[in-house]
């Protein structure tokens, strides 16, 4: 799939059939988010996978208004940053995002569904709990939600004219 | 160009060539930037454009240690927030970051070449200075460099292993 078409194309999936993600499929969504830019290249991201079968994902789903999408979702990969890794909170957050971002589009390529949940960090102590990770160590960025689609995705963005600062001189 | 391999073979690129970037290309980022996703779709990344023969570009050099990356790129894109969008200061950086490697990557399909400079918003007040942005009401985030590619870029990554806060069961 062309680069370019895939980042005006890709949509928030959030229903998904039963079928898992292969490891094959799982491996390329990871070395996506892997090779995401950050600053200093300090790559403070860290994942954490949670497939259909992980007692875990019932109870991730009372973390979150969007129980239903972790329920559908065959595979989750919660994102966070290693505290020790960070170097300045806002790019360490963009670097995330960019991180994140190389994950959705990878998963649009390889022509399977997801959805970056964020109102899940909200509730970030409660999905420590949950998921038995380091609450002093770790903080939570997202957790992102991957299946194979159940339907398709919508939605809408500004005209460019109304996110330019000047108009284009050139 | 492929969407997994322009994710993984992007490289930033520093040295350019003096051709400029052309109004479709500089489109096609754009809009690369304005397809990012947000949390509730807020879109509160903003954009200014400052080209070859823009005097601003010289002044800016002396807001970053990177000032011949700036000298040497034919299109710089500041991205900014607008600060009266923004809902949560974590989710808006994260989205900036997404809004950020979608242009990059963009700029690679495009047989382009670009790099993320991150040090100039340790400098945001003369930033503004320079460029007449609103320090009220808008917050950098980065400046992208853009041109025709002098050059190639090399980086490396983590093993997936130092990432993975639990090894895969999958």
């Amino acid at each position: 799939m062309d680069i370019i078409e895939a980042i005006l194309k890709r949509r928030s999936i959030r229903k998904f059939t039963p079928d898992p993600v292969s490891r094959d499929d799982l491996l390329t969504i990871l070395d996506a988010g892997r090779w995401a830019p950050s600053g200093l290249n300090n790559q403070p991201w860290r994942f954490l996978i949670i497939t259909g079968n992980d007692q875990r994902k019932d109870a991730l789903q009372d973390c979150t208004k969007y129980a239903h999408i972790i329920r559908s979702a065959s595979l989750l990969v919660a994102v966070f940053l290693d505290k020790k890794a960070k170097y300045h909170h806002v790019k360490d957050c963009q670097g995330a995002g960019a991180c994140i971002q190389n994950m959705l589009l990878a998963i649009h390529g390889l022509n399977l569904g997801g959805v970056w949940l964020g109102e899940i960090i909200n509730q970030e102590e409660k999905v420590h709990q949950v998921l038995g990770t380091d609450v002093q160590g770790l903080e939570l960025m997202a957790v992102i939600a991957v299946g194979h689609p159940a339907g398709s995705g919508s939605s809408s963005r500004k005209e460019l004219g109304e996110l330019l600062l000047e108009p284009l001189n050139t």
